[in-house]
């Protein structure tokens, strides 16, 4: 058996080493020379399918790409040439959100005009990076291989997340770009944004500018309105969403160096593991009102700053604690005794999730919302899971859609090590997750119900920053988030209904891999070279 | 007494935060201005030092470092000028080997001359690097903090490597020099070039051209006489010595591509793991006189190519499955009944050895030769310990020199996880080596003998490359083996005898991260910012 999947994986051809694999693919016997395409719009298309033709074109053209396992090719005979690419949509509308159509047809005959069809810009864009993975170095010339290619495809999630965290470790908008130019190589589409926690506040803010001014790294290290502006647009131009975080009550420390009478157990030292998951303890102090009149004006600032309709308000790793021993806390329940701190907290996020609401946006949150207090979430509350990985048919056996981040599988800064600089042991959720143990995960599992398998709307990996920044950040996603890709683009089988195993998909992805590192992404090698120009030869037979 | 640490810790002033911390420090309450540093030698010292004192002439006057504790320390008063840096050394002669003085005097007045004196012009490199860690940012000038500075410095140990293996991926010539760069801002004085193994034979022969040609990975993945000559002067001018390593007579399945009949067991699959630690198998068939004469040849050739005393001739690994199942060996044991393998194996690395020691050159070998074979090598014989912390005690114990590589803390490529294509699990050496642990480990422990103690000649971390190349080396390596650069070169103990703890040298660490970023080395993160900003204050104290 393994032998035949030796032989298979060796006879791949290259232009079918398509990285997420599309739904269908139908490929000929002929090779076309593609030495000068031009990507051209049939009618009005809009801007965003226009950018993206031109960030193709040059692509495309630019690129002299040799898949790994062509390295001894040499230079193929064509029987037709490629001349072009003819762009259509049906409705140029550019709305991007859960909803947005992101199929698309593609059809490259041996000789002539290429066509790609698509609903929306955002099928065009997903269209065109699949074309630009089927034009290889042939010599000095470009070819397309297997003509004529016939690919129909559309998502198997709609919500495809990386989960970025510029509050631990600044990131500069340069290194988001790169993050989200590779995110639409792997056509991913939703950038989630955990833009501020308890280390800094990164973000500028026109209601209290203290946060900035007292909670950034430094004046060079802030997102100004500008700048989240540019990082949106850019993202919205690869098709991928910008859902930003702002995090309460927990996580706040940072709030307190601004508003001191907002945080409780501010900084607690030497004994902060009391009071919060990591240093700086810190939470908005749910006893007092002000603290829901921050969160809101915060809100209401940034719900206006972030078009996208989702908006993430946390609501994670809420410590008890924190608040049992802050003596304001304390004074008011003295005053209050029909109330304790699960009453105060249920109130707390009632009124957060109710003044969200009222802003016409869908509030997406942690888990421990849902499960760790006595509240209950509006419906059309999204649910993140990341703690458990029961959590998702959890989630969705209550009614809730879910997006999945369990730690155990999606969390990439997971197998650093501690970071507490006393502490030579593991990370809490060690080990590190391969890109195999990423590929291996499947968000429906253990949902059998169809209708609850439609509420697991998508996947997110998350790269925490503690022992991350802009430095490392492209080894550290990829190409392990790209693993998850596949999974979330294509689904965990074909239609066949075969679920790809690590060792069938292997030579995809260090395809992928190198295409990355071709394209200026620094994603890290899988394996020796050696493995990947031996497809099979690199695998554990023995015990399986 | 955390809080006194704490307090300590935040009063480091930057100008103290050398690292590795040199073994006498003396410091005044003074700064000094330090614009445009000449820096000349006082008679003739010689081409390395010259080189020295133009590299670090153009780093001291480019570079403008501010610490990471100092980013709101604004600009210093200074009391006087430190115009020049003027260098001496008693003996020009540039030999360098385990037994090359390295020590060196710097003085830093408050205002005038600077001296650096030493016994020798590598003591000067490592003086010049001390005195570039002392110059810092100071608005738009420079300054030297804490003048006037006393520094008397030299190693707790000779031998201060890392090991780099340019087999299972390849590394350019540009990717080792910016290893070199690094490893000389840390004073580490020697690369374990692991040049060649069973994936690929990057290195020119010109004896079996045959290696090169059918072992490269490709025509542009190699390394010609000139490269190696270039990198090795590279290292000599960064007080480094290249030590190669040519492993037999296991790890040898290249070999077999030119020559298939001197290797056994090549490339069996799919169950390689009976024959071999990783695929492809393959080791020199010890049955046979001509990979004798093969071995000879190879070291013959490189033994020349390479200028250093000592030589690494491997040895790790051994599997006897491969030779029993081989039919040419299985003949020669029935014509010879008398022998055995392991007969056969004893026979063979006397000859090796015999052949290595008449070459002039000193063996380095794995701790197998030692431990696992009957074989009992020259007393001269250095033992590289892998396997187990043990074996370090256990060798000098036997009388023989040790480098202590425990994979439980200096294997940098653990904790990455299991990179066969089909298996999801975690890595033969997990967990990850934090910074914390590599730091943590003393080489000397449990061994109590002085005598024995002089045995341990150094340590070195190594970073193979199944899942490593030159897109993520930096950050692979650093700052982590800056940690043991520390503890090779200043010991784990102050003069006081205190160990030194993780958490009292974190902040010296992270600014030398910041510093070697700054200086184009790509090095991870080890904290939040915050975190580096604050000391003391991300440290687990609950239950310590």
């Amino acid at each position: 058996m393994f032998f035949l999947n030796i032989l298979l994986l060796a006879t791949v051809p290259a232009s079918l080493a398509l990285w997420p694999i599309p739904h269908t693919v139908k490929t000929g016997q002929s090779n076309s020379g593609a030495q000068c395409i031009d990507i051209s719009a049939k009618g009005d298309v809009g801007d965003i399918a226009k950018s993206a033709i031109d960030r193709y074109t040059a692509l495309v053209n630019r690129h002299n790409f040799t898949a790994p396992l062509d390295y001894k090719k040499g230079i193929t005979e064509t029987d037709g040439v490629v001349s072009s690419l003819e762009v259509s949509v049906d409705d140029q509308l550019d709305t991007l959100d859960l909803d947005t159509d992101e199929s698309y047809t593609l059809d490259i005959p041996v000789d002539g005009i290429s066509t790609l069809k698509a609903k929306t810009p955002y099928g065009i864009i997903h269209g065109l990076e699949t074309f630009s993975q089927l034009v290889f170095a042939n010599g000095d010339n470009k070819a397309i291989f297997n003509t004529p290619v016939h690919i129909e495809d559309s998502p198997a999630f709609p919500h495809r997340g990386i989960l970025l965290d510029t509050a631990r470790n600044y990131f500069s908008v340069v290194s988001i770009k790169r993050v989200l130019d590779a995110m639409s190589y792997n056509k991913l589409n939703v950038l989630h944004w955990h833009i501020v926690d308890a280390q800094s506040w990164p973000v500028e803010s026109k209601v209290y500018p203290e946060l900035q001014e007292k909670g950034a790294y430094s004046p060079d290290m802030q997102y100004s309105y500008d700048d989240v502006d540019c990082i949106v647009k850019y993202a919205k131009e690869r098709a991928i969403r910008v859902i930003p975080e702002f995090d309460v009550p927990g996580h706040t420390f940072i709030v307190g160096k601004a508003f001191p009478e907002l945080v409780s157990c501010m900084n607690k030292q030497p004994y902060w593991d009391k009071y919060a998951a990591e240093p700086p303890s810190g939470q908005l102090n749910i006893a007092k009102p002000e603290t829901i009149e921050f969160a809101e004006k915060i809100f209401a600032e940034y719900t206006k700053l972030f078009p996208d309709a989702v908006f993430h308000l946390g609501g994670d790793e809420v410590n008890r604690d924190c608040w049992n021993e802050d003596s304001d806390v304390q004074q008011y329940l003295k005053d209050n005794p029909d109330q304790d701190i699960e009453s105060l907290l249920v109130d707390w996020y009632s009124k957060i999730h109710e003044y969200l609401a009222s802003t016409g946006k869908t509030a997406l949150t942690w888990e421990e919302t849902l499960f760790h207090s006595n509240y209950t979430p509006p419906k059309d509350t999204i649910i993140q899971t990341w703690i458990d990985e029961q959590s998702i048919p959890k989630t969705v056996a209550k009614g809730y859609r879910s997006i999945a981040s369990p730690s155990s599988s999606y969390y990439l800064d997971c197998g650093h090590g501690s970071w507490l600089s006393n502490n030579d042991g593991n990370s809490w959720c060690d080990p590190f997750k391969t890109w195999m143990h990423v590929y291996n995960f499947d968000p429906l599992a253990n949902i059998t119900d169809a209708s609850e398998q439609k509420l697991v709307i998508g996947a997110e990996v998350a790269i925490w920053a503690e022992q991350t920044d802009e430095t490392v950040i492209d080894q550290r996603l990829w190409p392990r988030a790209a693993a998850m890709a596949e999974t979330a683009w294509s689904g965990k089988a074909d239609a066949s209904g075969h679920v790809r195993t690590t060792s069938e998909v292997a030579s995809r992805l260090h395809e992928q891999r190198f295409r990355m590192v071709d394209r200026g992404i620094g994603a890290e090698p899988m394996q020796p070279l050696w493995c990947v120009r031996n497809p099979g030869s690199c695998a554990l037979y023995s015990d399986s």
